[in-house]
């Protein structure tokens, strides 16, 4: 039982914390941060700042240009890239794409790794991933989906409509869940101009720092060939899991760092502005609200080390990154809120970024499954475990 | 002890309910809703409506062309108001146009009242209410003034700066706190397009639901004649009270009726969406949000009902305020987000009504005085009353 | 809408208040005070005072002995009753004995009225409700009803076992719920000292509050004739509920005054006791809380009432009385909580009643459906309501 | 980074396990389980069963007789012990002498180890530990001291009163804290039986788990030898906190266990009993509770860790500690009350042994600070942090 980080990771920290400080931070207000995320023009500036001080793609292998971290360094890096909603995508680690590497390095063929992953990895593309639909398709519950590939000769050819695909404006690459007319999903990979794809509209949403924003997508018999397929045909849901844990998880740690961003404004706030007679934090009231942000930030710290360690374990991590994905996401959440409250009025205007990142996070208690989801889940182990 | 309401109350409820279904919320997706409120023209728009329906201004008297509800019937037709974001300005009785109305029918001379209170009740021009100040000024702490009021012969000249000023871009009328030079607060009328009144800027915030959004505004040498005091001299902080207390319950109405619109939007989701098996609302994790969503609006509408009672005895009742503001904001709070959490992926877009009240609400939390203002308030009389 | 309570209400309240300060609280630390509740000694001697003070069975009618309040009426009386654990016990009003009667009072026939509510409204002998079973029986699901009667001529037989049955121990008469061959459930009345009725042992609980305890009871060919059954055969469910909202919503009442006795003594405490020099309420920390307190019991005592107005319109009020179940309850348990804590050390210990209501109060949170059962049923009339 | 314990723990944690299931369970019911907790013939019993399975006192070096377990080592095996309300008692780690040795350990000469540390050690005698004051003496406020020690030639004459004083009764050291005259603290070491020490009486209380109860003790006169001083004259709030960060923390160790306790009795009871058509264990409102319980426990269990890992650097650890006992004695207790609930009229009695720890786990809220006290000190910490 050690809670000690490396020298290197240390190291590694600091140069990310460097990194976001002085590459990111200064673009937090640039115009070019849309309601839809921020455009192409400036993630490409981003990305080649960061490619210039050797810190992209941490979480992908040196063969593929990354760094190769395992998930304990992924919990460590990702929190101090999170501290600005610009710095996994500077970094290359924002989702959907961090995921989307995650799983082609783990499951695609080395052809399909060099015509997607490497360029991926370089921060040349992006990519999307095509799972969630409509009503009445899949949503918490994948099994619900109504995408189909149907076989025609060596291809497939996919019909469906898909919403909030993330990133899908701009993407390079989509990967899309389908079913099988025997039911069974599949994953397919596929250029995004590909004929049959057609993005609908991107639609408004409470976050903001998505590149290319969340999507309608249709696809209206796209055809692909059977070297498309991502992994073994039929085992779609197989690998959405093999995606999930680690993404969701990637997401805990990202959105620890924008709470703790919130955290450390609303403090410094406090220390200085004056209520009835002593500074804000001077009185219990706003302290406690202090004291419980950082207890909150511990709890979600532990949580995510304790499953990146669990996953470096190999193990699946089911169980434990549902716990990190509540615990994390509620717990940034009620830190989050607690800053806005902190900064009272300031806490709700753009005068601070705190109210950008409030707007996302609440967006990220419903990504990855809600916490609904996750204890439903919980439940069912526990009542399993204690029937024996 | 009767919660029951009268026949012509139950009327004029089924009234206001028709008009926001039928003009209201037909206008709800309108392009003129913009992320600093409606603008003119739209608000113009629904104002003729309601004065055609005969339902502008209902808590002015009849003599100044409103319904001369008192505050137990506004209780009931402002939340009805509140089913749309829009209904309230539909109705002119939003903030801050609806606390000035009613202060000045309190206060003003008759003089005042043909110059300002008759053309703001008929809907024709808007007010905004000049007290806030950025730090070190006036927030919570009212006593934290820094805007000065000099005499100059019979008139008095004012500067400062305030922000936070609802409603400022666009009005007519400015009501301005100010401290004079013995220290004392004072409140003056001005024409907003008096010589010394500067707009810097819209802020930018979390809320969008009010025409002309939040502004800074510069008062340099802003001169005023002794006729626009409004009251008595130095009375200024005994007047904000007259406006507080019921202006913070009205706007608990008005965001009631919010929150029981994000309620039954999700609820109808819940009854209709598959998730696992069955309709989302037969799963208890969501049934349980929904019941505890009727508890909290039940919570909210007989601390509201109660404190108008109070008011209506003649009461300051601004314990009963300070308690009604904290149960009703947070209640309506949880009801918001617990809508949001109910309709997952959608109720953090833009696809239903909910996100754009979910953002308003939040800074409901503020406006007012914050929760934390209000127990301290309530906490420093439990204090007294059990130190005897 | 109206809060205010009539003059002769206002003097009845005082006539409790005083009732208790002088004739209940002294005998608080009575040894006779034992963990399975006051001794019948001790309960006789209550209850000869409150009868001395005219102010025993206030929810029954004048025609059998009491003073035929409403139930808001009830719920000005009985909260203050509450304000002492023995109160409600003194002027007979305590569970399960004024449920008992006022069911009754609604259907018993006059000879049934005559043997058992006179007497009883009279404070001359106690009652059980024989509801409850150890698994697999009946207990938050009633439909589990395991008990059974049989007819044999025009006697039934009745055979089970019960338990959570409160008073039993010194009960005379014992209404018990059982099933016809036909699944139908009925109430039987009979005396406690019939034969076929044992009981077997008095439970440990957290609560001490109760006459008798709370025991496990057999019933054992108990033969009963067909006067003795309460209502219409086969009716007992129906019946049930006629018990159950008022119990309910009484069991809110008097809790609600324990919630306030703990309040008060911690309120109290908070004004004198220094800690990191000031006092304790003078911390925000602790007045925040005691701030809280204050807010929750005014939420259940709306709930409460309103509750009790819909009742007296004469519905059912089963949903409302649901949603004042879980309001009070778990406000109530809040406060007492809360009180704990704010006396520190003393708040876990005999030196004050505090731990004892602290205790008494936890067993009130499952009394009467525990908030999930509520939750449940509160869901499918959401459900229901929205599904049109 | 590294959550792996080691092979010789495991095995460790296995034969704690093994040994209270075997020996402490059995005798939970023992009648001579009182209200003011373990008699000592139970005690003595226990103890022997530990001697003899070699697990005795395991947080004290094998040079005293003990296993020499780290903070780490304590947390896993702490736990284990904290399965049983007994198994603390027996394995003698329950407070208040297991804190005790530890700093007569760190801080006592030779000579008082070989007297008092040594039969502590094995068991064979108790001690108490004299810190808090009745009011206005000291609670939470250590500086609040109202306990006098007056030099008179090489002795201390020690006068003043404390409460709360767990295990007095039957103890045979008393540490007592007192001040100088200068008004600095000093610990002074007695026997029990010296002249001068008189036990009031033993408090009532919620929890029943500590042998000896907690007492009121008078010291009139007391006379101790310089020889008796523990460590240096006058630092007496220095070593106060030597003993408090960690003793707060085998607090949450052994009360971890206890909440494992409830959670898997109310966990299996889930998985079998009934209710409105299928186990209590598959209704959402059920299984989600059992899963809030797990995330909490998990959540308390890594704080412990975190902070054990803190004090194993030779870290004082006072943030850390300070934020563990929040952090685990709010989940801990959530995860009881949680257990309550699901087995509903079970819950509240003697049936099982949840509601024993859930009235123990209350005190367990107050004991080495309230939560309130700790946020205090958190937030005066992140005041200085970021006023820098």
């Amino acid at each position: 039982m050690d809670f000690a980080l490396s020298p290197e990771m240390e190291t590694l920290r600091g140069r990310v914390r460097d990194f976001i400080a002085t590459h990111v931070m200064p673009r937090e207000n640039d115009p070019r941060c849309t309601s839809h995320g921020p455009t192409e023009e400036l993630r490409n500036e981003l990305v080649a700042a960061a490619k210039n001080a050797g810190l992209l793609s941490a979480h992908i292998s040196p063969e593929y240009g990354g760094l190769g971290l395992d998930h304990r360094g992924k919990a460590v890096f990702f929190e101090e890239a999170g501290y600005s909603p610009l710095g996994p995508v500077a970094l290359n680690i924002a989702a959907p794409d961090e995921g989307n590497m995650h799983m082609l390095e783990a499951i695609a063929t080395e052809e399909q790794k060099e015509r997607w992953l490497r360029p991926l990895a370089a921060g040349e593309i992006r990519s999307c991933f095509c799972m969630t639909e409509p009503d009445p398709g899949a949503g918490s519950d994948p099994s619900m989906l109504q995408t189909t590939a149907v076989r025609d000769g060596d291809d497939f050819v996919l019909n469906g409509r898909k919403w909030f695909i993330t990133g899908a404006e701009g993407a390079t690459l989509a990967i899309i869940m389908a079913k099988l007319e025997d039911g069974r999903a599949t994953m397919f990979l596929s250029s995004m101009n590909a004929p049959g794809i057609h993005i609908e509209r991107v639609m408004d949403s409470l976050d903001s720092c998505f590149p290319g924003g969340h999507c309608v997508v249709d696809f209206n018999d796209l055809r692909v060939p059977a070297s498309a397929i991502l992994g073994e045909l039929g085992e779609g849901f197989k690998y959405a899991q093999v995606r999930l844990s680690p993404a969701r998880l990637t997401h805990c740690m990202r959105w620890l760092g924008q709470a703790r961003r919130c955290h450390e404004i609303a403090a410094r706030y406090a220390t200085r502005r004056m209520a009835f007679g002593k500074e804000l934090g001077r009185h219990e009231g706003v302290g406690f609200m202090l004291a419980d942000n950082e207890m909150d930030m511990l709890s979600a710290r532990l949580a995510i080390w304790h499953t990146a360690w669990v996953l470096d374990q190999g193990q699946l991590g089911t169980a434990e990154s549902s716990m990190a994905k509540v615990i994390a996401s509620e717990a940034a959440w009620r830190v989050t809120d607690r800053s806005v409250q902190v900064l009272g009025g300031q806490g709700v205007t753009g005068e601070t970024i705190v109210a950008r990142i409030f707007s996302d996070m609440r967006a990220f208690r419903i990504y990855d499954g809600p916490s609904e989801v996750h204890r439903w889940s919980l439940a069912k182990r526990v009542f399993k475990k204690y029937s024996l």
